[in-house]
This record gives C-alpha cells, structure tokens and sequence, in this order.
C-alpha cells in the first residue's frame, strides 16, 4: 500500500538556549546523537564544525533521513530540523527532548508533511 | 544591526523526476554539488549513501548551513532542502537548477524565514 506521506519534519527554531549548548561541539554532539536515540534512528554519519568567529554547524544521517542543527551563539539561536521517514521512529519525543536539553527558554516548531506522493497521479 | 532573520529555508518537493538521477549516487552527488556552486556556497564536507533495496540521502554541508536530498525512486520522488544563511548565497537560483536538473515533472516548494531572532526580546 503507497503510504500517505513519506517522511516527517519537524523544524524547531530554539530562541535563549543555554550558552553552554551553543559554544562547545561536544556537548551539542552528544545532545544531538541522544536525540537521535529517543527517536530510534539508526545513525550512520555525523557532521559537527565550528565556524569563525562563532557558530556550530552539525549533521546526522540517519538511515531514516536526517538530523541538522545551525547555531548562532551570538544570538542564543538553534534551528534544529528532525527529518525522518517510516512509522517506527519516535521524531516528536526527540523534538521534545531537545527542547529541554538545549535549555530553550523559547521556541517555535512546524511539523511538516514530505512527499505527499499520492497526490501526483502520474507515479 | 541585527538582521531580521537568520536563515533562508527551501523545502522542495521533486514528483516524477528522471530515474537516473534517483538511482545514480555519481550524478545525484555532482548535481548537488553544482547547485550549492550555482547558489555561490563553500562547500566544506558531504555524504551520500544509498539503501537497500534501493533510496539515497545526501548532505552537504556548507559554510552557510546545509544542502539535504532524500530520494525514493520507486515514487521517482526526491525531498530536497536548501538551507543557507547570510546575505550573498543565492538559494533560488539553486531551487531553480535543480527542479530542471532532476527532470521533475511536478514539483512544490516553500520558503521559510529560520532565525527570527528580533521577536526574543530576551536576546
């Protein structure tokens, strides 16, 4: 049966997060790998660099798509986006997670539907 | 001065694209790496893998963000993200490229703002 969407996305912008979060690759690393846990992906590559003077780019591919986080310490800022496809992995709990671990102390999130495939008649 | 938003996000959506670039890591792989040339991006690191029984993901990631691409031949469907950030990148005319380049027959897009950072006022 052709499902009715391929994958989810989640886009979570994390506004005042903890300055911690923000400057050092390895906690954000860690942070990230554990949601990627949460939401039982099976993790096959990672990413992580720091920009000069400030920001930290990180990538997770995961078999079910990807994890990406973009910081911008200088404006306490996480665009965090959680792309993921099948109905085993749990997206929502690691969005939640992250959330918290990333000490937002504001944020906003989208969940977005990827490849409404059905929609397309000719496929 | 604080810019109004941090990041420019595409999200596009490829229907019925051309079965070589779905099943072709080589072409997919050089068709990206054009796009984020035409979009005027540094590229600083990428990774594609292809599934089994058949799918490819691939990332680049840039100095300005990151290039993603999920491919599900069998639905000849491609998702596509293009998120860069800064002033001098030109997104669109990557989008544009690549809606060609993969032969997409049927496409959708969206353009999200990512960093509204003026909005915090505890930032």
């Amino acid at each position: 049966m052709r499902p009715e969407f391929l994958g989810n996305h989640y886009i979570l912008e994390l506004f005042d997060c903890d300055a911690d979060m923000l400057n050092d690759i390895p906690q954000l690393q860690e942070t990230m790998l554990k949601a990627a846990a949460i939401a039982k992906a099976t993790v096959i590559n990672k990413s992580f660099h720091k920009f000069s003077p400030h920001g930290i780019s990180g990538t997770i591919v995961i078999a079910e798509s990807h994890f990406n986080v973009h910081i911008w310490p200088e404006y306490g800022f996480a665009a965090v986006d959680l792309f993921t496809c099948g109905d085993t992995l749990q997206p929502e709990a690691a969005k939640n997670y992250l959330i918290k671990a990333m000490g937002a102390k504001d944020f906003e999130y989208a969940k977005m539907r990827r490849g409404d495939v059905k929609k397309n008649e000719n496929i």
